[in-house]
């Protein structure tokens, strides 16, 4: 990593939650100098492959293998300096204490600015919070002086709940709204090579649509700000500043 | 008001709320080149007087005279622009049309960037979630078209609670934590004018200190900024944003 | 009212709510043989006609004319039994006992079999959870032996919340989903009603689908069932039933 | 009232709320020593007295009498020192500042040990809440210094919320439960004075049974303590204490 | 199974929470002609069978046959299809891959039209909102098309949650009355096949009743319905519907 | 451990969140006569060491002897009977069968009349929920007929937990303050135990002043308690009591 450089971690379940949900937040972030670095736990193999699964003829591999290109391409049309595959299955996923010092290397690897992963709670998907929760402890880990003593500590990087399937189901709550109307181009390009998701485009269409109208709202009907796509997200830490404007 | 001066808006319930819970935030503005307006919706004559009542051969008018003077000292201290005294009464206090329409009046007046008030609830003071509400109010009064056709409208400026007295029993959770180190001297130099409530001096410098520890910690312990004193605030809306570092 | 026709009471704050919140279950009631009754307390002559406003040469009069028309249209649209105003101003809005008694009449005259009005919070708009609990009591009242004793009391209908501008600030959760896909024609038809309001076509437009899909996931990918087009509503008593399939 | 006596107060809203819901507390406490005032805000004429307005040819001011002669003969089977009307109205009841002073009037002459009233919600019943409210301000008022300077200002007696008529519904939730097996017949006796409501009879019997084998089950299956009846409260401040045991 | 036959899948942590809590579902959909399918996780042996325990002479081996000659009589007075135990043990009860699987396949195996589980809180019994994780993770295994791709994935059965003993320390909040009048008679029955536990008797058949009284409270006075016992459910999805009445 | 003398558990997840957040506690009821016992699951070695580590030449062997020597000088200083440390490690604490039945034996031995632990979330450390909740499913387990058949059950212990570093992040609130005033020179002797956490030792006499100034106002400004310092406990259960006053 270049010296200098701010940096972002995303920790995504599944190898296409981090294009729906925070596909903006990459891209904004990677066009304004960040090198973001992506963590994909699984590849969503079994819970979020339907399509590649009724093809018929598909074992196991061959859906990882088209996955990951999947997320690869999605990656790169977001501009993000790296993503990574840590293949610890899914549905169900589950964690050991070598999973967590693995994420615990990367945060003291990345040294990130900032942390995304999933929402606290998701009935309808339990590896969902599954990730944030091991993202919330590795965090921890890295910031302990005791873990690998020597290495370079983190400090306390904010962490944001991208926005769940349905929110109010999950208690998710936005308190930030990302503008990212500039960056919307990259984000439906990465959207696009979902091809195996192909009716959640339009769907997470209309939620940057319904998050830009938010966004724009919030910021006052008489403000020149023209925003038209938004990402929602709640912070797990207050933020600390200078400025309430 | 001066063109292109950033301005602030504080609603107080008493006239000594604002330099306990806000005294912090008015003067890091004020140094930052804000004309922070306050208004006082009552002098406190009734519910937070109890050393002037001890004192005998007191009227209610004397009471609010010797609020009112140690309010305006206060004011100065932070750097205020203005402060403002509505004069409804206290415990209990009641608002009608007519005060919420004044309110409104100032918030199309001062065009604020961002507001500041009391928390959404305090079972140890009923005044205090009553202004909160008188604030949101006018503040959606003010953004009417159809209020007062042809004024300015308001835009939407963020909304923030500052800090109760017993901040778990009034479901009041920080998420901004404001650093006010450079400004302690003005916010003790302004609690020093509240004469009367001199049992609350070291109690608010040690809330101060307090916030400015968690401060540090959600900075992280490798950061750089020095931070002492801290302010918690609130908010109430999602915040529109850029950036997430 | 006819003998044995099942009837449906909607109080709406403003006058264009009814369309956009709750079009839908209006029209398919109406399909069904309801007589859906509806009440508007206001015209949204302030808060909710920015446009009208902006034209200039304006008084409240002809704001409440045109909006008047504009929900008597959608009401037709939607093939409502009736709407009726009660025209006790918006922004702010404010009740007194001879409200309350006036929508407790409407209670005991409709005998509605379900009730749908507002959020019980609503951060940016006062007038909203007002009318919920305006409704709340009037049923309550209308229940009372006591009030206009001889008079057939009503029993004890649902009372849904239809979606508020943005669900999650409004601590709005849906635990129903309305598929309104067979009416969605007529839901648009009303929409279209709201001349004032453009801006928000398509933005309940796409809230509408987004509910559809929530429909669809919720009944199972497995079923047969072809929603496209949904409404949410979060109910405010428990059910009673025979069957939990 | 007699030196040295302790004392306690109990806000109703309605005049047969005080027996189902804190006849066993009061009944302990007057056996105890006691003096326990009770102060019923209305007769419940209009919304619990369905019994006496179906026996037809009934007015306002009988089934007032009715339910104050109930009232007052359950008040004495339970051993209360007193009990007052401020016959206020019920469905609906309303507050203003002339109550809200005669109440505070009566915590600065009763000078209450503990203060019993309704649930902080009630979806069914609008005027429990209101009454809990109207209560906590109350203590707030009489606790101030400027109100009526130179009387005796009240401490900070806890408040309780006693239980609801459907607890869940009302998020009510019973951080105490109080042991009332040996004043059970006490209050049976006074449940018997409300003839007019003699369907809740069994209801309340079996809800004192279910709160007995809470509070059971609450100090362990191996005390010695033989709790059969119980009373639900929820305290809405916290208690100061020198033991944990 | 048979064909076009209705079926439900219970959920029950220890072998008799699925009387206590559930039997009036079980009875009355198995009288609707449901093919209700029972999994008793354990049959709590350690942590609910005092009473066995007490008589001294006893093994862990002696008291599961005991209970699960309970379980079965019970169900079979409830009419259900087919009770299964997995004998996985309790306090503590702890779930691996293969547990998971194992329900996995039940849901697969059952197709059920809905679910019903414990509490997703219970600070007086651990075991039993496991149970319900488990049971909701297992529905999410189930619907995925990869997990033994070519079997007939299940679709989106509604999960309800069964009372806990202390509803309210449970946070559970039933959303659901069912009428279980018709079938009072068979879960009695079922109760009664619980020797070891006959102090729970009396207190199940008032909870029965209460419910009861509320469910008629929310259907309304006026109503027909001559409900006299009810269950309580609190569902964890929202149900989708073409009607509101 | 004596006959007839009344004891205590404490569970502290690392070897000095006993001494900041139980201190008061402990003393205090070690000066009543009480047997307090703590457990302490880890060292704290590796995340709350930073000041050891950072000495250099360091082993982890180091750091937990010479936090096991602060602890034990803390807990002699408070007055504790016994303080035992499991040492299963910390960031991240993990704990299996084995370690539960631990704390159970030690619960069936100590046969506490009250528990203290952490907080039930901590978005800060993941050691301190998983503290508690091992604690809370010892305690049932310990509750269990059918664990140990034979041994001597525990009864139903009142569990409480001590504050967090930022409470309001952790969703904690306090229902109890605790009068330490009597003790606080016991307290802060044994805060002076904790040499590698000096950076602490103000931090927590603020806390406890806040907490007195809190516990002074609940009992009331007219009551003559002189307390000025305290600790603030959230309970878990109903108090089960025969006096509200």
């Amino acid at each position: 990593m270049k010296e200098n450089t701010k940096t972002a971690l995303v920790v995504s379940a599944h190898s296409a939650d981090f294009v729906w949900r925070a596909g903006g937040a990459i891209a904004l972030h990677a066009q304004q100098g960040y090198d973001v670095h992506i963590v994909c736990l699984s590849f969503g193999e079994r819970g979020e492959s339907a399509k590649l699964w009724r093809l018929g003829n598909m074992t196991e591999a061959k859906v990882k293998a088209a996955r990951r290109e999947e997320a690869e391409a999605a990656a790169g049309a977001l501009g993000a300096a790296a993503v990574e595959f840590f293949d610890i299955g899914d549905y169900p996923m589950r964690t050991d204490k070598e999973t967590l010092f693995r994420l615990a290397d990367v945060f003291r690897r990345v040294q990130p600015e900032f942390v995304l992963s999933h929402s606290l709670k998701d009935p309808y998907n339990y590896d969902h919070p599954l990730a944030t929760h091991l993202t919330q402890e590795a965090r921890i880990i890295a910031q302990a002086e005791g873990y690998k003593p020597g290495e370079t500590v983190v400090g306390a990087p904010p962490v944001y709940c991208f926005e769940p399937h349905q929110p109010e189901q999950c208690e998710w709550r936005p308190d930030v709204l990302l503008d990212i109307t500039d960056v919307w181009d990259k984000k439906y390009a990465a959207i696009q090579c979902m091809a195996g998701q192909e009716h959640l485009w339009e769907y997470y269409t209309r939620v940057a649509l319904q998050r830009g109208v938010q966004a724009k709202r919030n910021v006052g009907i008489t403000s020149k700000r023209n925003i038209v796509y938004g990402e929602g997200y709640q912070s797990l830490f207050p933020r600390v500043t200078e400025n309430l404007g």
